[in-house]
């Protein structure tokens, strides 16, 4: 029987890849709000927002204001995802400390989310390490679409070993793939994850997951088996990357942290909390989110 | 690394606990075309009906007619749900082969499902599966609610093992535990699955998953990990016990048979006709039904 860790460690995407691609803008003090309330539920790790271009994501362009008006008293790591050197100016700006830097591992969608062909896109992201590193930040790297790609199918997994290699000797601090698509399974990540964990030792290992085929959790599940302890959520299950076709929901983080309560795998999270964020948030959508417990949890509470 | 199996049988329950709580009643003709449509895309085993009261269960009312509608010259089990020994009486006297004939860990479930208290229907149980097996039927025990009950909450693992305990000595020939709820965990299905199998030696053991929670392919992936290599699901994620407060949604046969596949495992089912049945049903229904890869598989065919 496979030994499963005493905890896992969250970090909360709702208000970055849960919000980005909603069309309805939600109020800078509300997200506040929200990211305070995160807080309050027990949330360590935040993706607050991303410092991108307000055009494309007109959802994110209150980076600044959301950064700069949150709770820093508590521990909490408080970070952004930037996409380019401009992104990441904006970010050491506003205070930034810690910061998602990713690069696709499918060159299509390189060039759709970033205009820039991976070649030209892993440039400037070292670029962008290094810039970073040089303003004492704390970079999780970071490799989209590790799993698979809606316009390239498959992605190969040496391709990815390769590109994680490069992160590690640029000397980013933690390593995020991310199945952007949720076209992983629980054989692909095992094999992925348990190479990757012997390339990164001591380095945080986090594991961005998609719900978009049903195999979140299950991959989850087949991750943690081979050691990784960190994993992205976002409330309610929202999410999903706007320039990635049918990448509906991040694995809820209601469900995920259920799931893990019952294995008894700690969290620190109040579900309870977390779950009236989704509800208010559906409110202000107007639409119902996908993950399942926020329903379960408040109907009997 | 664990190793999966090579292959994993399916039952098909879509007929069945897929729609016994629909409201709107399918024509018999039409649940005999999906049911040989099932036996085209692959399935060998199929839970056509149920024997239940009519008045309880109205969709279920046309048993006998499914029963000899649908085409039995392909090698194929076709099933059916039996609940008491009148129900079983209608079965045999309808040509059954195979029966699934169930009990359930939870008292207040089973007093609402069959009017029975467990000790009751425990002393029925017996003497079903004695007269079925008078009868030269195979008989499929079930344990229902293994996993937890909305009603009473946690089962205790050592209640479901003298259940199974008592299916074994009985002499049914295949044992399937039901996560009717979907308040399983993969944690207490690597446990309780162990035993299980500790138990049942060469005899079939089917897990009967839901996906209320979000867990369904979590867990079925845990009971994969210990041996594990039946599983019951429902097309596009239909299902449901009526009697059981939020029980929503069996696993998707198609999110589930797609993932098998991406991990190299058989099926024999061919997950884009598993589609069309859904998509069809979701139009006679009138509403989308919760699995995921039936909406994706048909939007890129």
């Amino acid at each position: 029987m496979s030994t499963f860790p005493h905890s896992i460690i969250i970090e909360e995407q709702g208000l970055r890849d849960g919000l980005q691609s909603e069309k309805i803008l939600i109020p800078t003090e509300k997200k506040i709000e929200f990211a305070n309330r995160l807080v309050e539920a027990g949330l360590r790790r935040i993706q607050l927002t991303a410092f991108v271009h307000p055009k494309f994501v007109p959802q994110m362009s209150d980076a600044e204001e959301v950064f700069a008006g949150v709770d820093k008293t508590k521990n909490v790591i408080f970070s952004a995802l930037v996409l380019n050197m401009k992104g990441l100016e904006r970010a050491i700006k506003a205070g930034a400390t810690h910061l998602s830097i990713s690069i696709s591992a499918s060159d299509t969608h390189s060039r759709k989310n970033t205009n820039m062909s991976l070649l030209e896109a892993l440039k400037e992201f070292k670029d962008m390490v290094r810039e970073a590193k040089k303003a004492q930040i704390t970079v999780r790297g970071g490799i989209q679409c590790a799993f698979g790609c809606r316009y390239e199918g498959k992605i190969a997994k040496g391709h990815v070993l390769d590109l994680a290699r490069q992160h590690i000797d640029l000397g980013v601090d933690e390593l995020a793939l991310a199945d952007s698509t949720g076209m992983g399974n629980p054989l692909a990540m095992k094999e992925m994850m348990t190479n990757i964990l012997a390339m990164t030792k001591d380095m945080p290992v986090i594991l961005h997951l998609h719900d978009t085929e049903g195999k979140g959790l299950a991959n989850m599940l087949a991750a943690m088996e081979t050691g990784v302890s960190y994993f992205d959520t976002a409330f309610g299950g929202l999410g999903g990357c706007p320039f990635i076709k049918g990448a509906t929901g991040n694995i809820s983080t209601e469900d995920t942290t259920y799931m893990l309560s019952q294995m008894n795998i700690q969290t620190g999270i109040d579900i309870v909390k977390i779950a009236q964020i989704s509800r208010e948030l559906e409110g202000l959508l107007g639409k119902q989110l996908s993950g399942k417990m926020h329903h379960i949890i408040l109907e009997n509470s």
